[in-house]
């Protein structure tokens, strides 16, 4: 296999709030010979995450920043076409932690096998099976630590991992209660993906009393994706010992100025309430016991999930940016 | 024994900021028959908490407000003096959650009984065997999940539940540096009680970078009794894996406008912290282990501690203020 050239969606300089096609810049470079260890895939699939727009700001976070001058980092699903790992064969189903590029070369280190590759669609190795499925799953099983009968309040619960998220809580006997921006997600969560309440964020008034109304017997776990005034909200609401799962706060993503942690934060003590800072990758030893119990729900119809894919890798950035306007109708993936 | 008057100190207005005489009013008021259950209790000792001041605002919290027009919440120590309650004789000594008053009325299942009242000063129960010596036992010991070779940071680390908490946590094999607010603080819990570094916070500069001087493997255990900047400098420097023990934030306790949560909240999710929201109040049914451990302690001179104690009831106001000025050497307790 031979490719010379390589286009890739390069950071030229760090975002101050949206990013824009000054920072995100589409260029063709050469590809460089493999390296000892190295592995080239070429991509099929981006997934198009929120937590993407962090690591394009230079904050110290649990990954490094994007240097500026390269591509921007993404997971993404493809096939390997070259490889100097002995682990890796051409032709190999692979998701690597690589970048808005049509070829990535990583070590075989930051490479996963997919497993079975024939039992699922490989682009649900971008969604389901992927970082959308594993996400939910030890966030609501492992952090969460639900017992039958609580309230789980789920906060972007029309988005990839809110929608999944409240399923799972649903299979573990919680009472699950959603947060969306439309009334149309609310119905969605609840007529199709069984929900028991759901709350329209931008139309509820004060989003302290919806809660309150939704969850008349206090929340015992709060699933937090967005920060700002839902978690504000969500924790004059929380029962004594309860749980926030700390999985993202994209209300502040955008921000150029300093965003402060919430205006309740002594109800914390208050409440004798544990936020657990979580990350899914902190799971990695156990996500072949994700993988294979998220595939078993899916092939039984016991989680359901929407995905929008947009085909054409040159639509990669204006597609990223439908994550924030919140008009991806369900987990965005890029097909090259 | 026959007593008709009772000296109080009032909550009359709800202070914005630090309270003033206008607030908090001292009053003389007649003393009512016991009503079924209760017991009066002779007070001789205050045990003077910033949770106090966290009290007597109208927000919510793990107690109730204190109401307008009623005195001011404490934990007390005396004497019973009159008992309807079959479980109280005249002559015991007890711990109450009582009020700045000479005479508290309280339900029996308000009070507990100190037991072997000769082995130790009476007012240890004030101290190091209330709440002051049971709040970091707990926390340090349980939320903290302490593991020998852990770096605890301890805030207000010359204050009383820090400098308890400081040495409770060596002893469990961590090594421990403190925050203080003058050098001599800061020499005191390095020489005195064996912290292993201090921080000056007033003249360390920022105080993420002194941090990350004191503590060059990081910090895996935060004992945050301050909140604010402290938290926000702490943050920087946790490690992945490493909790913070939510036990107060009277950085903020006497601020008329809210108070955000920390600036660095995202730093909880990137190094996948946990912070637990304390209260040791929670751990009501382990209070006797709590005690049985102190005690043996402060027997085998394990653990220090300084007290200030400010004697005349009528002082108790002014000398509760000490509290927000830092001028108290040692946990502040007032003797009738």
């Amino acid at each position: 296999m031979q490719t010379s050239k390589n286009r890739q969606f390069i950071l030229h300089q760090r975002p101050a709030g949206t990013p824009t096609t000054d920072d995100v810049v589409l260029e063709e470079h050469s590809l460089a010979p493999l390296a000892a260890g190295q592995v080239r895939v070429r991509n099929a699939y981006f997934s198009l995450d929120p937590a993407i727009r962090g690591w394009m700001d230079d904050t110290p976070s649990y990954l490094p920043p994007i240097e500026l001058g390269t591509p921007v980092r993404s997971t993404t699903v493809g096939e390997v076409v070259e490889s100097l790992d002995p682990d890796f064969q051409p032709g190999d189903k692979v998701v690597a932690m690589g970048a808005w590029e049509e070829f990535s070369t990583v070590p075989g280190a930051m490479l996963s096998k997919v497993q079975d590759d024939n039992r699922f669609p490989l682009h649900y190795y971008a969604n389901i099976l992927g970082a959308v499925g594993l996400t939910p799953y030890f966030g609501v099983m492992d952090a969460g630590k639900p017992k039958p009968g609580d309230t789980l309040l789920m906060s972007a619960a029309a988005g990839a991992v809110g929608s999944v998220g409240g399923q799972i809580a649903k299979l573990a006997g919680c009472r699950v209660v959603g947060l969306a921006g439309s009334d149309e997600k609310c119905d969605w969560i609840i007529s199709e993906l069984g929900f028991d309440a759901a709350i329209n964020y931008k139309t509820c008034g004060l989003i302290a009393d919806a809660i309150a109304r939704a969850c008349p017997a206090g929340v015992d776990i709060y699933f937090d994706n967005v920060g700002g005034e839902i978690l504000d909200g969500a924790l004059l609401n929380l029962n004594s010992g309860a749980r926030i799962v700390f999985c993202g706060a994209i209300s502040g993503y955008n921000s150029a100025e300093p965003v402060p942690g919430p205006y309740n934060w002594w109800q914390i003590l208050a409440r004798s309430v544990t936020v657990q800072g979580y990350l899914v990758s902190d799971y990695v030893d156990r996500f072949p016991e994700g993988i294979a119990q998220m595939g078993e729900w899916v092939e039984q119809g016991k989680i359901k999930f929407r995905e929008e894919i947009v085909d054409g890798f040159e639509n990669t950035f204006s597609a990223f940016l439908k994550l924030f306007d919140g008009s991806n109708a369900g987990k965005l993936i890029l097909r090259l």
